[in-house]
């Protein structure tokens, strides 16, 4: 936890700070892109924790994976966000704000810690940008995710850049 | 329900002449915020049913609960959702429109009377905004929910003023 | 498929060199409106795989439905989209992008070919709009759909026109 709130330098940097090497930008299952940037908004598609586009954890929640590794799936789908939306931007430094975070889960029904998994993807978040530019969140246990993955986020940006 | 559609005097009025008093905004349970605007959308986080920050609902739709408890939480969520907007713009006569509900619904997986479930929330922003001011909607039914509640709702608000 | 990335003489000339005709536009099936204009972004109610306000599937993929059946409801409720957004702007011309498609997909829990599903709904959009004007996408295996359907989509596009 960076407990200053605001990283100073801008989000590329602070990457560098915290050791970070983003790994490649996701790319696509299917019929669809991997950003969509409309106005001020950086819409991104579903990001799964992958890595060389082979899912990183199999399961579900509760059932075949614990907390531990749902966290870290979570870490893992937020580092794609990251790779994504600087794929898109060219830097990271654009963006003003995490606006919106969703986090799908998959679980076997009877799995309520929800928000510690999120937290994996949140505080990545917080320690890249910084805690005022904190999204809301939506955090959804589900039946089943792509290729049987157990995490998958929504993430929308707002960048100060025109198109 | 007003059978005028649109509500005069604003919806901080409208609110007194139903006689609801809104409850305290809802807190984070996690690292995330309550509300983000950015332009003239106001986005919440996941709004769920609770009183005080304890779940007032636990259980699933077509198991634990029935369709009254289910329209009774999305209600429940729903004015947590006012009380968010007020807490941000600090009135709720800025809100222009209700641009999207999302209602997640904790169900068995055999239960399909989601929509009359989510218009527990729906026909309170109605009641509150008027017919003219109401929503596209998403109603899915999902595996689990937050510390095992019934209801998680999506909203976005479109508001008048700028940041 | 078109090959060509973009069709020319825009989506409504297109819709017609495919052979393609609109069925009605989706009315609600509660307290709700089926598009909401905010700025330049059009946001959709839940798509659902209807004729005449009738499921055409009832059912879950992976146990009553095969992927064909999944891929033809998620073209059915695309279809139910472009309906919804011709009656919305008065023709699908000035539609500049399909910024967003979440899709959802009613699964018995262990089916994890959504993204083959869901391109039955991408499928149809690329082939109406062009590769370029391709959304991000978000594919989620749910427990239950209302009036248990197999597929809702979720749709925001970016049109050209202020309101």
């Amino acid at each position: 936890m960076s407990g200053k709130g605001f990283p100073s330098g801008g989000a590329d940097h602070r990457l560098q700070e915290l050791g970070i090497q983003l790994p490649r930008a996701p790319v696509p299952f299917g019929t669809y892109v991997e950003t969509v940037q409309t106005g001020n908004l950086l819409f991104l598609s579903g990001m799964l924790p992958v890595v060389d586009h082979k899912p990183k954890y199999v399961g579900r929640l509760g059932k075949e994976l614990d907390i531990e590794a749902g966290r870290d799936a979570a870490y893992t789908a937020a580092l794609g966000a990251l790779a994504a939306a600087k794929e898109h931007l060219g830097s990271l430094d654009p963006i003003t704000r995490v606006v919106r975070l969703g986090v799908f889960i998959a679980t076997s029904g009877d799995f309520f810690d929800q928000p510690r998994v999120a937290d994996g993807a949140s505080d990545l978040f917080r320690e890249v940008f910084g805690s005022e530019k904190m999204p809301v969140r939506l955090v959804i246990g589900v039946a089943s995710l792509p290729l049987g993955m157990p995490i998958e986020l929504e993430v929308i940006f707002e960048v100060a850049v025109q198109q």
